[in-house]
């Protein structure tokens, strides 16, 4: 491979850098320092490292190819466009606009070529590390001697704001402890970020930190296309460690006056200087959106080179179908996302005679069937495995010496936990999830939300729900967490009542077209029996459990998790005073949101407008169910430390206090 | 000072040692090892370094302790009886029991002696970079040559978790770009997290990616009096560098069968191994609580010390009060957390005939003439001092060359700067903020919470807080955010609707008994004229911006921040259909709540049931205020990447639409 700055490179990048000109001008609005800064680097990449197919840009095995430094969305738009993807001049000339294929910053499933959502800075990081986690599982699970149908690189670009985020720190050890010697970073390191130079908040040495974590670390000068491209080499060839190549660039780079400048950072550089960087170019000044015919047939090449990859890898996937028929439809089965025949026939059914259960250890007890016939179910805990009940023994853990180990150990890395799993989620072929305490998803919000805007099908396990969790205390007792993420849209929150509408959630789970996080109690809760009721009625979101005798109650009681009990037995006691309650469970508000007005008035009246929701956390949003005349029982303060048992009695969790509120409801309703 | 460990020190460690082992056992819950293996390195720091005072623990100079690891709970009760505060040893027979002094993990306020909540993994850490800062920016300010009135150390443990964590990993780089060479961190190194072998997930090297940020490191045997002694030493003798001590320890250090397990990280040892473990160390086996009098001496020589290093302390600032009286007062009156008179005066009253301003631009107004009156408003941005509109010009920026500088660049790292604002305000004399787009409050939700559960007065200005950030798209524009931070209790959000309702804001900000978060917008909005009724209305949490005619309106249309002047419009097009509309505007939630059910029927009359609320965001919430017949105008999708005009259009935010909302609400009314 060559390495030489030829004047084809030169008159590439330079294409590169003025379109980024142009489509931040023309928007009035967005990043063109940083595609400017990094045309040299990620031009080098694309044309002599990436292999990818523009026309199909969902081919299993390509390359993928993270822009974390997503403000620069411009780049990757260019590069799709001259590269040859499903991304017309005219979509580049609508950058930010309304209904455009190019949004401000990228957003997966919206533009072809586009892998993940990113922006939020330190993000893409983590989700890169999460595909070389999944292309390396899948690699040790289907390759054999002779025959490799899982074999790509997992490219990144990356920005000192990345840098900066402690997410990508959490993710780079976790990388360097995992030794992902198939991901490789190119780091723009430009020294500028929003504020100003990087000096004024980040004098640290990124390589030597780098090096701490166990990477390969190389540096060189990002506008040197043979340094890139020989680092590049260099670092394919370390296969024990994930690389991070430090490129030295300028932002702006080009413009005569605004080069090294952070103005350049966030605002278009104003046509004067478009028209100034232009002629320091050699560029027509007054030419918008020029593409000269030599550059964008150096870069279309990609579109025969891709097609010749792709076929080269499915006959080699079709002679691997030869010789390991089971395997190839496994593979294929699993990148296309489907689950075997039956799989729920596993899921436990819980008998009424069974000891009270915690719903975690009952959701343990469901991810040790389904990991059996999920051979692909794949993930792991930050941490707290004994205490999430995660662990799939006998499954193996992950390490750089058994990469094909289905048990993760995130370390008490929350928020990389999240980043890692969506990536996973996004590589496709893989079943992953991730778990921790409720109050901790706090700590990997930024990752769940972009789950949630990508529909990614991450599964996050959260236990230890409420002050059920006891003596930990108020810092470790969530109250707001239910609402926090109920709010969030797109995502699927299950709060389960009892061990079997735990199996019936993980059958939700598995079904989602999004993230879904399973809300799960670390203390023992009594098992409802009525499994065939549950299974119906879990994926509708809310379903009556009790009723009233004559099917028309006197009050509605709605309760989700660990509080459906209480419901439950609150309702016995309102009956010996005359009063007749229905129990509503309600696990899932999204759920049942989606279900028909018909189904919602049916489980929840609109006569029956005495209502009294029980729920141990925030009321904010439960108001919506309960109407007016309604009341919640809930939590509009911090918990406190001690046993469980103790906080239900204290705050009012108790059948007692249930009954007597939804006595005070019906009365007032009856006085009004 | 004497380095070598003698037997009283042995009986003082042990003292440590057995004392968790029977604290954890009684309780039945917590967690053993971590006081067991870092008894030796916080007795030496206790005994041999920390200046402090048992008798009073709000002297202002104390050095703080901070115990990131805060799991380790027993251990800090167990050095704070020892040592003399007000905590009896019956308070540690009930560690983790309801209304006790000893709750599962240390909160501030709670216990006399525990400097900060802490806990969840890292926030410890990061709140005492903001001690240290403080203490370093108080210092720059009052100490004149021969006075020194501010000079203490920031001491800290930290555990194999903490240092996982991204907060810690992004506190940690700025605390080596600022140089904070008073911070000294002992890291309980024992390479046993709950999952195991901390091999499992995190074979990083820490102490060289420490050195990358800038920091001292040094590496000690954890079980050595001396060479913890000598390592505190030379820490305090760099003065340049923050410290951090790699102590060598052993989990459940004496426990014959059980130390370095992984078990007795969240378990008591067990009535068998707390026998054990005393017999092996010499201890009466059945003794439970037992406190050699030899040891409680050698402790509660505290009391004494600690009463003549504040009285020299006291006699020195009496002697600074008479060289520099008015800078004494200051000093007094800050540390007190007093305002100066007459402060609210400066807050700019902004014209109707005014240009329309964003409130973040109205806030950067409020922020230059406060930082006058208040010389100790400091702060910063996550390095978007330019968009947040929260740079105090001419004030100086914070550097280890000018450690007095007002403005803080905390970088690209929103959860550090969530934890140091609470470190900065926790240790007093303070007022500080910190600054970023509201979508990545979500990076810093952690942080907020310790806010709100420890009160502490962090003031977060949160821009760019809607759709109407317009162009860069869903990634950065909030939609649950709002709703998540409502329902976080303790947590003040207010989203003024102008100019003048931001300098009302900043009024409430400044007087609040927690933390704050202002919510502010990107794009400009009309000012309201009316700046005496807002100066009344923000602090009440919501009022009537325009009324009916008449006083009783048909319909009310509740808003916040710039959907509050869309309810204006919508209401003179509803006028000129002969719907006579309430706006109300309610900019906080909390204040509102805080009212007078007599003010808040006031404001909304429960006659009127019709009522639209507008906000653009999750509508979640808000059917508490709009009722079973009202209805919200907000958003159940993720935004887009459009001009922000487009975006209102496109997503209903217009008069037309509300106005005909609320004809919709007051026509199903009149038919019901």
């Amino acid at each position: 491979m060559s390495t030489a700055t030829t004047s084809l490179d030169r008159l590439c990048i330079d294409t590169i850098r003025t379109l980024a000109m142009d489509v931040v001008q023309k928007a009035n609005s967005g990043h063109p320092g940083t595609p400017m800064g990094a045309a040299t680097m990620a031009y080098t990449l694309w044309t002599r490292f990436l292999r990818h197919n523009p026309s199909d840009p969902a081919w299993p095995d390509r390359d993928r190819f993270v822009l974390s430094a997503g403000h620069a969305s411009a780049l990757l738009y260019i590069l799709l466009h001259l590269t040859g993807y499903d991304l017309p001049l005219d979509e580049l000339k609508r950058f930010r606009q309304f209904g455009s294929k190019t949004p401000g910053h990228p957003e997966r499933g919206h533009t072809p070529g586009v892998e993940v959502t990113s922006g939020p800075l330190g993000q893409g990081f983590g989700m890169a590390v999460g595909l070389a986690v999944a292309e390396r599982w899948l690699a040790a699970r289907f390759n054999r001697p002779g025959h490799t149908v899982v074999d790509h690189y997992t490219y990144g670009v990356c920005s000192d704001g990345d840098m900066m985020e402690g997410v990508s720190a959490e993710a780079a050890s976790l990388a360097g402890t995992l030794g992902l010697g198939k991901l490789i970073f190119l780091y723009d390191d430009n020294e500028i970020s929003i504020e100003g130079d990087t000096d004024l908040a980040f004098t640290e040495d990124v390589g030597r930190r780098f090096g701490a974590y166990n990477w390969h670390v190389q540096h060189v000068d990002g506008e040197d296309v043979g340094q890139v491209a020989r680092a590049l080499e260099a670092a394919r060839a370390e296969t024990a460690r994930p690389s991070l190549i430090v490129a030295r660039t300028t932002i702006a780079y080009g413009s005569p006056n605004m080069a090294g400048s952070a103005e350049t950072h966030g605002s278009p550089l104003g046509e004067d200087e478009v028209r100034a960087t232009k002629e320091a170019l050699g560029w027509p000044a007054e030419e918008r959106f020029r593409i000269p015919p030599e550059a964008l047939a150096d870069f279309r090449r990609a579109l025969a080179d891709g097609a010749a990859l792709q076929a080269d890898w499915e006959a080699r996937l079709d002679a691997y179908a030869r010789d390991y028929p089971e395997d190839a439809a496994l593979f294929r089965a699993w990148t296309a996302g489907e689950l075997p025949a039956g799989w729920q026939d596993v899921l436990p059914a819980f008998s009424g005679e069974e000891k009270p259960m915690a719903t975690r250890a009952a959701s343990g007890r469901c991810i040790t069937v389904l990991a059996e016939v999920l051979g692909n179910l794949v993930g792991g805990s930050a941490d707290l495995a004994p205490s999430t009940n995660t662990y799939m023994k006998g499954l193996g853990d992950m390490d750089p010496e058994h990469p094909g180990g289905r048990n993760m150990h995130f370390g008490v890395r929350e928020h990389a936990m999240g980043t890692i799993v969506n990536g996973m989620a996004i590589h496709g072929g893989l079943i992953p999830f991730g778990a921790t305490f409720l109050v901790f998803s706090d700590y990997m919000r930024g990752a769940i939300r972009l789950a949630a805007l990508q529909r990614a099908r991450s599964i996050f396990v959260f236990t230890h729900d409420s002050i059920g969790l006891g003596e930990d205390g108020p810092t470790h007792q969530p109250i707001e967490h239910l609402a926090s993420l109920r709010a969030m849209p797109n995502l699927t929150l299950i709060r389960p009542a009892d061990a079997n509408e735990t199996a019936a959630a993980w059958g939700c789970a598995l079904q989602a077209d999004g993230p879904v996080a399973l809300v799960l109690t670390r203390q023992a809760l009594p098992v409802l029996a009525d499994v065939g009721r549950i299974r119906e009625g879990v994926p509708r979101g809310a379903y009556v459990v009790a009723d009233a005798p004559s099917g028309t109650p006197d009050v509605i009681l709605l309760a989700t998790g660990s509080e459906v009990s209480l419901a439950i037995a609150a309702r016995e006691q309102l009956a010996s005073d005359g009063i007749a309650a229905r129990v509503v469970s309600m696990p899932s508000w999204e759920l049942f949101e989606a279900q028909p007005q018909e189904y919602r008035h049916e489980v929840l009246p609109p006569t029956v407008r005495a209502r009294l929701a029980v729920e141990a956390a925030s009321p904010l949003g439960w108001a919506k169910y309960v109407g007016n005349e309604g009341d919640v029982v809930g939590l509009e303060h911090f918990g406190a430390s001690a046993p469980y048992k103790v906080l239900f009695e204290e705050f009012g969790f108790t059948a007692e206090n249930v009954a007597a509120r939804a006595r005070a409801v019906v009365q007032r309703l009856r006085e009004m």
